[in-house]
């Protein structure tokens, strides 16, 4: 079993035609310098112009891919994150036409995030958001004729945007082509389930895993496994919790979303907009029934530790 | 402050014609006997030919209506649960045509439960569901016109299905009708988030709560307030999680669930009835992205703690 470090190289399209960067084996660890998901079109002085102005072709740089000898489709790649350490700065942007809300919010917003400040990051004064990493973009190459954009994920994973897959998870994907061709990126410092503004606190990473390959093991899309409670630190005060009530989950979560939005403005003094980032970065959203026909319950729950005294 | 018991009298419709079965004013507490949903139609020696022939107009018997002194549209009523103790025995059922999956489990099934041995329940010997009494359905009247079903849940609340409802919480409702005519039943001794196949462990209960009004706090649904962690222990050893991704949460959801109850058959030998079953008891879903567009993705998750060692 090898130690691998992963060339600086990057690609913007999910394609197996890529010229790999590195071929790994079963067991063997990579390292990774992961860019936040615009690279490097905001900096730590940027403004809301930034958004404006900025091109997306340049979006999602992912490291990769890496070949697996002997992956093939029908198995399962395993990826265990052992290390992964933000950089002192982060951005959460509200982007026009994306997020949970665009109609709530069709103006480009930008916040920006200190991270040298330990295991929290500041927000105004009026939360501590626990800085846990992960990697957005974590998946094996789809099988595609056409390179396919990175933003929609798939059941070979890529953009799942799972707030769990943190030191010591273990992912596992289905691989679709020969080789599997593992890419990771859109690095994240801390985001809620859901990522509701469309963005996390985005900051760049570096960060280790171990990869193992599962011979003839079908799974039909990403499944993980975690090694403990992954949140208890923030669930030690309990929760406020918002439902929305609607007969689509969609709608559902729409208005938890917004119920949550108005009870940190009456509560906590926030602007709707900063609401909007804070539930991005630190609320949950869950399924709580969706049997009772015809209208489910979605709910939002915001962890009240993170919480600072009024 | 007076402590009052709800009377035995039960009501199966919401509808503000109903006659009250008590009047409390901000602060009381109440004590209340819930029956589980199908008012005894089902008991512990029950087979699945129970599921067929059960009459449905006696779903749902509610303790209630409560009366609020001073309540009225606009204003908040808060429920704080005190104490919630199932009796000995439970069920869970398929119903046809109803549930997450009815399509996969078109066939009427009935699980019984045995309540006797502490502080969790056995399943199959394959896990120990832990006990976490709470009510299905909490609600004030909703403002209607003509008597509606308990079913569907509202913005007034009812048949939330929040397994979250447990000692220790606060529930805020949206007061809809002068008095507030507050009512009880559903009562679960354990579900995971989404009741997924449509119930829970349904086990009679007792209880007590303070009731509080808060005037003039409007909001849209209902909202509630944990105290501390809730589902710690479940949690002490981690999930395993398995996603679905669809450009439909419903779909997310199914296809989510329907690669857990694989998993749980692969792993744990069970049944996809029973896996199913223990899904709707113990497997939590959550919205891990809504935002990447055109593709949602729901997890669901099973707490690896419940499982007995293979």
């Amino acid at each position: 079993m090898s130690h691998h470090s992963v060339p600086k190289q990057v690609h913007r399209l999910w394609s197996p035609d890529h010229e790999p960067v590195l071929e790994v084996e079963d067991g063997d660890t990579v390292s990774f310098d992961l860019t936040e998901a615009t690279d490097g079109q905001f900096d730590p002085t940027s403004t809301v112009e930034a958004v404006a102005g900025f091109d997306w072709d340049r979006v999602y740089p992912l490291a990769g891919p890496i070949m697996v000898k002997d992956a093939e489709p029908g198995d399962v790649l395993e990826v265990e994150f052992l290390e992964l350490r933000s950089v002192d700065w982060g951005w959460t942007a509200v982007l026009p036409g994306l997020g949970l809300l665009t109609e709530d919010f069709p103006e480009a917003h930008l916040h920006l995030w200190d991270l040298t400040t330990g295991d929290t990051a500041n927000f105004l004064d009026v939360a501590d958001i626990p800085i846990r990493p992960f990697c957005g973009v974590v998946g094996v190459c789809p099988d595609v004729t056409e390179p396919q954009s990175v933003l929609p994920p798939g059941h070979f994973g890529g953009n799942v945007d799972c707030k769990d897959l943190v030191v010591g998870t273990k992912l596992y994907l289905p691989v679709q082509v020969p080789g599997a061709r593992l890419s990771l990126g859109d690095p994240h410092a801390a985001q809620g389930d859901g990522e509701l503004c469309v963005s996390a606190i985005e900051a760049s990473l570096s960060g280790a895993a171990r990869i193992r390959l599962h011979k003839g093991r079908r799974i039909p899309a990403p499944q993980f496994e975690t090694t403990g409670p992954l949140h208890t630190d923030t669930a030690r005060a309990g929760h406020y919790a918002t439902m929305g009530v609607a007969p689509d989950l969609m709608r559902a979560a729409q208005d938890a979303t917004r119920a949550m939005i108005d009870h940190l403005g009456t509560h906590y003094g926030l602007a709707p907009i900063d609401a909007y980032v804070l539930c991005s970065v630190a609320v949950d959203l869950r399924i709580t029934e969706v049997v009772d026909a015809p209208n489910w319950i979605v709910t939002a729950h915001l962890p009240k530790a993170i919480l600072r005294a009024r």
